[in-house]
């Protein structure tokens, strides 16, 4: 809890200043005022993250972290549970869909066993921080003690100082855990007050009937666990999971670091937005990638009032998105630190 | 006009049976069935374009055309008519934007003169190929003559065909041409049969009063020139550019080479759609980068018929969105050609 603490004692808000001094520089650059959009937005935010008006990322990395669910017991996935350990090995041998991408945009990928019920002693690179080997099932009570959730936030952090010690100027939070789309679920149904019918989704695929099981599964976890949206440490322990603790932890650290995090879907997003119940400065940090198909997603994106940057009708999870935004974000940085200006490339401004 | 006539006859519609190939090889891919959203849509198209299920494409392109405007005189742009040849030297110097989001992309940029009121002579790395040195302006009669539209679109057929023997795998068509949204907002106007008003924007930056200039200059345009919509040389040469001219041939002589081919922003789209006016099957060879902030683009994407991959409030040219979204296209080639089966990666499929 300590290191929890003091990394939100470490969390300030952005500098205002520099993003009106990176709007100013957008003025002076060969374009027309404004016209590159959300590029110029997200470059100038850069620019107050890292105190520069160079905000380049060189080096760009993206976690994918594991755990598994005991609320699948309550049939709500689509796949069965020995996939979350499956995919592990996938990710370990570059043959999921975040390898490929974070490959063709040149973003290193950690994997992470936050929580699988697997054992991974014969698998070389992946990063062990399991905290138990999945949740317990939050319609019968907490999904996890409070000690665990400590524990998952604060590995979290860790991965976010290793990554500021290994010069990472851009992270994402990608995720794997059959069964996590309903704690992401549960975590909006507690941070935005809506009900589970409207933020509860076919996650993986699910059917109709297993729809229904999920919002009874989410409806049941809040009536049971009561868990305190103000509490973020408590809506994590009681209906959370521990990859979504894990990414929490990693925005927390990353804002602690300054440097840019961004959010991928639904998950990922859920995990961003307890960071932000952490600490609302964390939000100064934080992008979200995308617009997932996941109809909870649009929800978690209003509480955490950030415009997602693509919107290609992705449902994947992994940090999928993530791996795409992080190439238009690493692109927007280029362009605040490499564009001439009028003056240095001798081109008439408007109303010369 | 041989060379078009030849080009037009080469364009053959995509084999769709390649289409069903590719999506039933993605079912066997370890993640849910479409949960790549619009990258699996992409992916599919191209093996189609390729003839192949890894179409990978290795060496990308952006031609960057340029040219100046006649119309420029009825006062429709906020920037002087030399900044046409001064961005052309900023490209050449790698300043401008889509220098900046090239390198992020690793594409390539050529900088092909197509029109411009300038004498390069003094400008290495430049692709020569002047028709004239800018458009008559179009309200008092045509933009150019027939000849000079040939000319013009098939410098564009050369374009590609160099590409083609350059190994490039994906073309992306930007543009400079101060003056050329009235163009792109007259070719709108007569393809669309919309009215001048809701196809006619502030394209760089113009005030209310430039607005209703532009808005009268297209009006003019159409109904002193009275073009035949079904005819996409007389649209281009009676309302047209030289460097729109020379994007629509880019985008046939892709078709023709069978190499998937990126339009930009809102003029780029308009020779994107001239060249579908040619011939209807170039549209299977095409992607449209992003939704540009430009009033007219969206009556030209829903003309042509493609959804825009991004929506970043764009509205600068040169390719910039062209660029980004290639990254985006480059990507889904890769999960189709690179990801791991469920049976090669071990991992259980649903209802497993």
């Amino acid at each position: 809890m300590k290191m929890i603490e003091e990394t939100l004692r470490r969390i300030a808000p952005v500098d205002r200043s520099w993003i009106e001094r990176a709007a100013a520089r957008q003025l002076q650059l060969t374009k027309p005022p404004g016209s590159l959009g959300a590029l110029e937005d997200v470059a100038n935010r850069l620019a107050a993250i890292r105190q520069t008006l160079d905000p380049q990322v060189l080096r760009q990395r993206i976690y994918v972290i594991a755990a598994d669910h005991g609320v699948v017991a309550e049939g709500v996935s689509a796949y069965p549970r020995e996939v979350t350990a499956q995919m592990v090995y996938n990710f370990l041998r570059g043959g999921a869909a975040i390898n490929a991408l974070a490959r063709s945009a040149g973003i290193e990928v950690r994997v992470v066993d936050a929580g699988v019920d697997a054992d991974f002693s014969d698998a070389p690179g992946l990063i062990q921080a399991k905290v138990s080997r999945g949740t317990a099932n939050f319609t019968r009570g907490p999904a996890m003690t409070r000690e665990e959730a400590v524990r998952s936030v604060t590995t979290g952090i860790e991965l976010a100082r290793a990554a500021a010690a290994d010069g990472i100027g851009l992270l994402g939070a990608g995720e794997m855990g059959i069964g996590n789309t309903t704690a992401a679920s549960a975590i909006t149904t507690a941070l935005t007050g809506l009900a589970p019918e409207a933020v509860t989704g076919y996650g993986a695929g699910i059917d109709d009937a297993g729809l229904r099981r999920k919002i009874l599964a989410v409806k049941r976890a809040l009536e049971i666990n009561r868990p305190d949206r103000a509490d973020a440490l408590d809506v994590l322990a009681k209906i959370g999971g521990l990859e979504i603790g894990v990414m929490a932890g990693v925005a927390l650290g990353a804002a602690a670091e300054r440097i840019p995090v961004v959010a991928d879907g639904f998950i990922s997003t859920s995990a961003a937005a307890l960071a932000c119940v952490f600490c609302p400065s964390a939000r100064d940090y934080l992008f979200i990638a995308h617009r997932s198909q996941e109809v909870g997603h649009d929800s978690l994106i209003e509480f955490i009032g950030r415009r997602p940057l693509l919107d290609l009708q992705m449902r994947l999870g992994e940090g999928t998105g993530a791996a795409l935004a992080m190439h238009i974000i690493g692109a927007a940085a280029r362009l605040l630190g490499e564009m001439a200006t009028f003056a240095e490339a001798g081109v008439s401004d408007r109303g010369a």
